[in-house]
């Protein structure tokens, strides 16, 4: 059995994950490069090396229900969707309720993490670090590795002919703080994933122009969701994803697209695309769109001195400054590529977490996948397994099952879900966080739960796809789970709530007024 | 028969004036204070004693095929909501186009327009205008007043409470430019007009805190509205007039209600009134509220030193900068109280247009009425009517005909459309223009048309309500009209399809194999 782990990273993986090891009776110790937790959602006024880097206006694209730890909700009077300053704070008040910073060794940074001579008996890691300039030695019964993917800019230059006589200005996405830099500039945004689209929503507020590039398309969907509610509580839930997933992928692409096409006609404001398409969580950018500040353009074909030439245009647009939104590199740098290799940005992980090859089941990586939805219950989850494979109380498949499993997922299936830039990273959080689940024993049995406790079952159903479900039952169970499920919605539409006004005292005798009207009304209005 | 016609003021109603005077061979001269036209839409980095403002970010509320003159369409090229740059490109184009310029007198203010000793049989006026400080006086056969409403800020400080001893910065609406004022500071807006929201979310983007405080609430609306078409294309059409109009008031505005929240829930949002609410059009606000970085708030209480105190709130919040978003007073103020006299922001004036009680119709205020939609279409139809009343070829109606309209508008008759703080100057854009339209012979019929050319009838009646049909018969037809009407979707598509992307050829077949099971997801949806 595992007893000493060492985690690298202190952001939201890293913290789960020493949360997850006191859980399980395990001693971890989390080496953090930088002097303080939060990793990507701590803002810096300046972009610092071998960090995340973070954008002053950047706000999290799921909602605070969504993005909960499964047994620590949100305060209820924090915003619904959460600017980066107020989810580091939730970070801060988790570490500090569950005593997790004594665990951090601050100023550390990770240089190798080797097998331990005899690794193939005990599992140990020989782990050195760097404290200060002077390194340490130390062997670890197990390694938890939560260094994210947003360190390590992508930036294929290669792929822009011309960019060497380009004369203007040009940056990774990683290296933008605030839309001051565009001021009266011609600006050129190239790539449409998240921060493509806020940084070109960003800049029309300052520059003189702004043109987005996107070879792809992409989907774009409002935090503002139907009759205002968050999106991802509408969205993902257990009800509609088994109608998603029961459907062929490409009827459920079509029926998403023509979802988010009631908001905008995607094609009309010129961002549909031919294939499978990244969805994007943007609240502005169709307003930004109808009003011209920004303009949606076609791949890039090359640069020339002062000005970009898209594909399938003739004439070449001016262009000041380009900032090309292309993604992160992945890599384990203080990892030997036979524990751990990196092709084509996807390691060949069993469950995005476990090297299958190795001969004991003692190092894992957390939180390296892009989940549709929020970040914090998946990787949760992951550490809550990993923790218990550490322990010896959940096991492993065979090599063999393993190694199918991954090259499966290597094949690229295509499902409702799509590709992206970082394709094989990507995943169906509902799906993945159940399977994960199961394997631990604590995903919630909806049919049992409609013959027990049917209020709950309906919620957890119909309603969105909360975490605190996954402390419902089984190791781990948390008593507050249920209270937390029943008042996911009271604590949604607190904050916006600042202005209450009673309504008309007669309102419902009203609506059976109206009703008959109503009916004449909608009926001629869909006939037209 | 009227032949000199001094016009006051050289922003939309005024070159629409003089354009309509030409049209129907009268010979105006517009007097304009500032040296430029353009009015309300030309911006300037200061604001400008005596002439009205415009912040920096400002764009037009209504798209530009709702919002061109009748025979004058917007370029295809142009933006579909238009920043205020583009909305005076329009008017210079319109001002070229028709050679106005040289009618137009530029720094020239009008200090006087008094009757002509013998206004009774001649209803000539004479005219002292004042240029470089040299006063000049002409008679003029008619007068065409264009000064807006949009110049005397009304700052009601008195009906707030401890005004006088908070010692934070307030100012007006008026006086507001670009939201670096608010950078670090606690703001809030009182107001929630159109400005009133406008600045609260620019606000957002540099203050540390944004609240904005509204006793009514009001019903939002995106200028990106179904499936992304704009708002006013949707909304205002001739048949959803009439269902709007046949329903009874509350009906109406309970539908209109239920409609603006598909986008998002205006309780839970903290916008919900009680009674009849403001529309008001804005895409960014509900992102703004959902991430909390905009608060709504009930009514101001009163004021402290350094907070404000709300209506049914028991704690005072702390403000830095309070922004009065409080609306404008009208004022005539080189007229006589006997010919117009503003009351309660209100001027007994028949249609908007003319004091009832001269003995000749030769005076005229165009623009004096904020319509839901466009002003242009609206103060271009009042101009041509007044010319062609000037020049005889139409006739006001009696006295007492005239006074009885103006008294039952005064009884405040709500109907869906509701009661602004602007009240009375407020009207149901379609219904008037039409109005005065059949006054002028040129409202076009729907039923006639339906049988010569139903293909426009169609798009008359259930398309967009754009101007160009009030160009199609009687006085001032133009060729150009059913073209102009046939094609206004193609000039509102053009601007955003930057980015055309072939559909996946196989799409319509497509369909068909999809619909059975689009069907069957639809229901399950809509039982949820």
């Amino acid at each position: 059995m595992a007893r000493k782990v060492a985690i690298v990273g202190a952001g939201v993986s890293g913290l789960a994950s020493i949360k997850c090891c006191l859980d399980e009776g395990l001693d971890p110790t989390c080496f953090e490069k930088s002097d303080d937790i939060g990793g990507v959602w701590r803002f810096t006024e300046y972009v610092e090396e071998g960090r995340p880097n973070l954008y002053k206006s950047l706000m999290s694209n799921t909602c605070k229900e969504m993005s909960a730890f499964t047994d620590f909700p949100y305060p209820e009077d924090f915003p619904v969707f959460l600017p980066h300053a107020k989810l580091l704070e939730y970070l801060r008040m988790y570490t500090k309720h569950f005593d997790l910073r004594k665990h951090i060794q601050f100023k550390t940074a990770v240089i190798s993490i080797r097998k331990h001579p005899d690794f193939s008996a005990t599992g140990q890691w020989d782990v050195i670090t760097e404290t200060n300039g002077k390194q340490t030695s130390a062997t670890f019964d197990a390694v938890m590795v939560c260094i994210g993917y947003l360190t390590d800019p992508s930036l294929p230059l290669s792929s822009f002919p011309g960019i060497d006589r380009f004369n203007g200005q040009y940056f990774h996405s990683r290296d933008y703080k605030t839309p001051e830099v565009f001021k009266d500039k011609r600006v050129l945004v190239v790539g449409m994933g998240n921060s493509g689209v806020d940084i070109a929503v960003e800049a029309m507020r300052t520059a003189k122009k702004v043109m987005i590039s996107t070879g792809r398309g992409a989907w774009v969907l409002s935090r503002v969701f139907d009759n205002g509610y968050p999106w991802d509580m509408v969205f993902l839930t257990r009800f509609l994803n088994i109608v998603r997933n029961s459907l062929p992928g490409r009827i459920t692409t079509r029926l998403i697209e023509s979802r988010a096409s009631q908001w905008f006609n995607h094609a009309n404001y010129g961002l549909n695309g031919s294939r499978f398409l990244e969805p994007v969580i943007n609240d502005e950018l169709p307003a930004g769109i109808i009003t011209g500040k920004v303009t949606v353009r076609p791949s890039v074909k090359e640069f020339k001195e002062t000005s970009v030439v898209f594909e399938n245009t003739p004439d070449a647009e001016e262009v000041d400054v380009v900032v090309f939104a292309t993604g992160y590199k992945a890599s384990f740098p203080f990892i030997d590529d036979s524990v751990i290799k990196v092709e084509n940005k996807h390691a060949s992980l069993f469950k995005y977490i476990f090297p299958p090859l190795l001969e004991k089941p003692t190092l894992a990586v957390i939180g390296f996948l892009r989940p549709l939805g929020a970040v914090m219950p998946v990787v949760e989850i992951q550490a809550r397994w990993v923790t218990r494979v550490f322990k010896g109380s959940c096991k492993l498949p065979s090599i063999k099952t393993m190694m199918e499993e991954i090259n499966e997922k290597k094949k690229n299936k295509k499902n409702w879900f799509g590709l992206s830039f970082d394709e094989v990273l990507k995943t169906d959080s509902i799906v993945y966080v159940d399977q994960i689940a199961s394997l631990i024993g604590i995903k919630p049995s909806i049919p049992a739960l409609f013959l027990k406790d049917p209020e709950l079952a309906m919620k957890i159903f119909f309603g969105p796809c909360t975490s605190y479900q996954y402390r419902l039952t089984g190791p781990g169970k948390w008593e507050g789970a249920r209270k937390a499920i029943m008042s996911q919605w009271e604590r949604t539409l607190k904050p916006t709530r600042t202005r209450v006004v009673e309504d008309s005292s007669n309102f419902l005798t009203y609506v059976l007024k109206v009703l008959a009207m109503l009916a004449v009304f909608v009926v001629l209005t869909y006939l037209v």
